[in-house]
């Protein structure tokens, strides 16, 4: 991708980039904070850059929200969940805008539906389809700044739907995608109240150390894997349509981590990180024949419910197979009345469901040019007394189910094995600053 | 109009009824509020209705946004304001669906722009132009109950708009007409924290009484001269669109008022009920040349900035002219500065500016077969020392404008003067009970 190269001191002759400016909930919590926001925005426009914002719901308005719907109902419509949900965004976009016509800026708000943002209906886990840039640009092309409430859309029948926990880091790549930051030298910048990528959770790994850079293949790993930094997402729209996402705090912005393409350098480090994931369950569904298109069948029925399975694994005796798979705690109960549906149907099997487990992963591009990673991770969990149940494997990381109470531990163990807290087993060299091209 | 009568006891083959609810924020203020509204919509449907709900903010949720958004700019834009006061609604919506979907019924949440209702984009203050009846009718046609955000539309331009203070009792009235209750034998009841409608306000006058029925006339000239009960646009709604309004308390449903068209029995009575307005403020142009056009040119943008003017009394004195005129003490500071800017412009004149009015009304529909009514209005303040500043009458209200220290004294006595407190005049005849075709 090549890094846009710091301006040197003094010259302020770069070009006008176009920049998107993502603030979480913590960043916008209360009018003070977002008027903070207010003024980094304010900030990036006097120097010349074209902004658009994209925010999501102030503090812990969305676990309010949903506390509301429990008190009616223990399990609310996901309609009208999202119709609820979506509000929280609403008045954030409003204030947010608010706040920046007080300090002289043209500024003008969007609901994910004004803003174009189509999705595939599915509620509370809907997926961005297509994004209409009209709205937006002609926003933008009359010198205003566009105020776009996250984590929102339109379903192509009208209905409002919600993306997802993250799903405002979605929306904010997604703006950057529609409204081509690429070709304009830009990015997107995501605030956040970490200080960017760390090699593992800082909260559970003490000597865990923030990442200048990441691509987004391992970002994406990480990711998906449990990495709570950026939703999967949104990672998935940056590396497709060329959004460089640079990740900051809020109060301490000059830090960061910037997700990016892979550049040569980082094939040298084997793991660049590793995460874990913890509320899992497994299902697993005994003796059943092993009929042509069983699997098929068993996933499509999750996969339409919206459930994200994670791992599976397949053992066969003679005539019989056994399918385990592992879904996250909140989506087992649903699951569950499936598969149990499913073996009704088949009049055969049985149902077992374990609770309970956490997955631990090590994640870094540069594992495909070096051998061994799996074996040296497993040697490293057996060393310290850790079961692993199931194993699995890609291109860029290693994963291995183990009991939730060990998760934790084992993290630590995979993180020290491979040296992360130091830099990784081969240095990182990077160099120059990491695509601040708007700094002074 | 012919309200439907009782049904006999026992008798349950009245005809199912099309029935639009509307609950106040009050009645919605939480959850367990909404639970008790839910109530009341299932109780309407099991009597075999079809039913549409309208819903507004939870309790204070409006002004606590409005707080919300002061504290960012003490003028806040209101283009803003609107898609930040949307969302109370919204909330409300998805909340009453969640309650009546527990209870086992079909609903279906909408918002304004949803449920197909668009305004002139008259930002806080937007007036319904259409509705597209296609989605809601939709919704009842698959058996559904339709719940629609009260106070908010869609301008064509596709912002979002809400209708003022009152605006819920607008969106109800609308929905009714364009679901045509009328031709389904049905109505529109109003939710509220108030009986019904009162001879006056009961606050102010201890022995006024709640009128059984109301014409849309009467209750158009009190909602517009102060009566808090009703938005004055639902009325007229109502009345071009032969939709009966129900006001009824709701924690005591039994009781209320129906406002309806005007009978012949409702003739008999010269004074059917009186108001007070308070804060209001009066502009007086003075010694500005009597031009053609003048007065055009004034109103016309006052009207433009949306300022609803009271009355408009105008003096002359040889070629110079004086207009003086009330408006709400809320619109005072913006129309000062249209009338300084226009003075300007003219090069001639002087503002001045009164605050402090107050303007007492007497209303009815029989005025129009009673003599003398505004002379006995007129001796009844004077005996009692108030000075009226000003008069405006039309065919079936007499209103002066009085110091707003003697308003509700002025109130009083013009309630006892035509014996509102024990029937009026003449005793109105009510036949049967007010409009309970679904009463059991």
């Amino acid at each position: 991708m090549g890094l846009p190269r710091r301006a040197a001191p003094g010259n302020i002759g770069y070009s006008m980039a176009r920049v998107v400016m993502k603030f979480g909930g913590t960043s916008v919590a209360d009018p003070d904070r977002i008027r903070r926001c207010a003024t980094r925005v304010a900030d990036r426009r006097a120097e010349g850059h074209q902004v658009a914002v994209v925010v999501s719901a102030m503090g812990h308005t969305t676990d309010e929200l949903i506390a509301l719907a429990r008190r009616l109902s223990p399990a609310p419509n996901r309609r009208e969940l999202d119709m609820l949900m979506a509000t929280g965004e609403q008045v954030s976009v409003a204030l947010m805008a608010i706040a920046l016509q007080e300090m002289g800026l043209d500024a003008e708000s969007f609901t994910g539906d004004q803003a174009g943002i189509v999705t595939d209906g599915h509620y509370g886990r809907a997926k961005i389809t297509t994004i209409d840039r009209t709205p937006l640009e002609a926003c933008l092309a009359k010198g205003s700044i566009p105020i776009v409430a996250g984590f929102q859309g339109r379903s192509s029948r009208g209905a409002i739907t919600t993306l997802g926990r993250g799903g405002s880091d979605t929306t904010a790549v997604a703006v950057a995608a529609a409204i081509e930051v690429g070709r304009f030298d830009g990015h997107c910048e995501i605030f956040t109240d970490v200080d960017g990528v760390y090699t593992a959770d800082p909260r559970v790994v003490r000597n865990a150390r923030k990442l200048e850079r990441i691509s987004y293949e391992e970002m994406l790993e990480l990711a998906a894997l449990g990495a709570g930094v950026m939703h999967a997402r949104a990672v998935v729209f940056g590396e497709r349509y060329g959004v460089p996402i640079h990740v900051r705090h809020s109060q301490r912005p000059d830090l960061g981590t910037v997700i990016c393409k892979e550049t040569p350098d980082m094939e040298e480090i084997a793991v660049v990180g590793c995460a874990l994931k913890e509320e899992l369950g497994r299902l697993t569904v005994r003796r059943v024949p092993n009929a042509v298109g069983l699997q098929a069948r068993m996933f499509e029925r999750v996969a339409a419910a919206g459930v994200v399975v994670d791992d599976i694994v397949q053992t066969e005796f003679g005539d019989m197979t056994s399918v385990a798979f592992t879904v996250e705690h909140d989506d087992l109960a649903e699951t569950q009345d499936i598969m149990a549906r499913l073996l009704a149907e088949l009049g055969h099997g049985e149902l077992e469901i374990d609770v309970g487990l956490s997955k631990v992963s090590a994640v870094g591009t540069g594992m495909k040019s070096h051998a061994g990673i799996a074996s040296r991770m497993f040697q490293a969990l057996a060393r310290h007394g850790i079961a692993i149940h199931n194993i699995s494997t890609s291109e860029i990381k290693v994963s291995c189910i183990v009991p939730r109470l060990d998760g934790q531990r084992a993290l630590q163990v995979v993180h020290d094995e491979f040296r992360l807290g130091t830099g990784g087993d081969a240095p990182m060299r990077v160099e120059g600053q990491p695509g601040v091209a708007y700094a002074p």
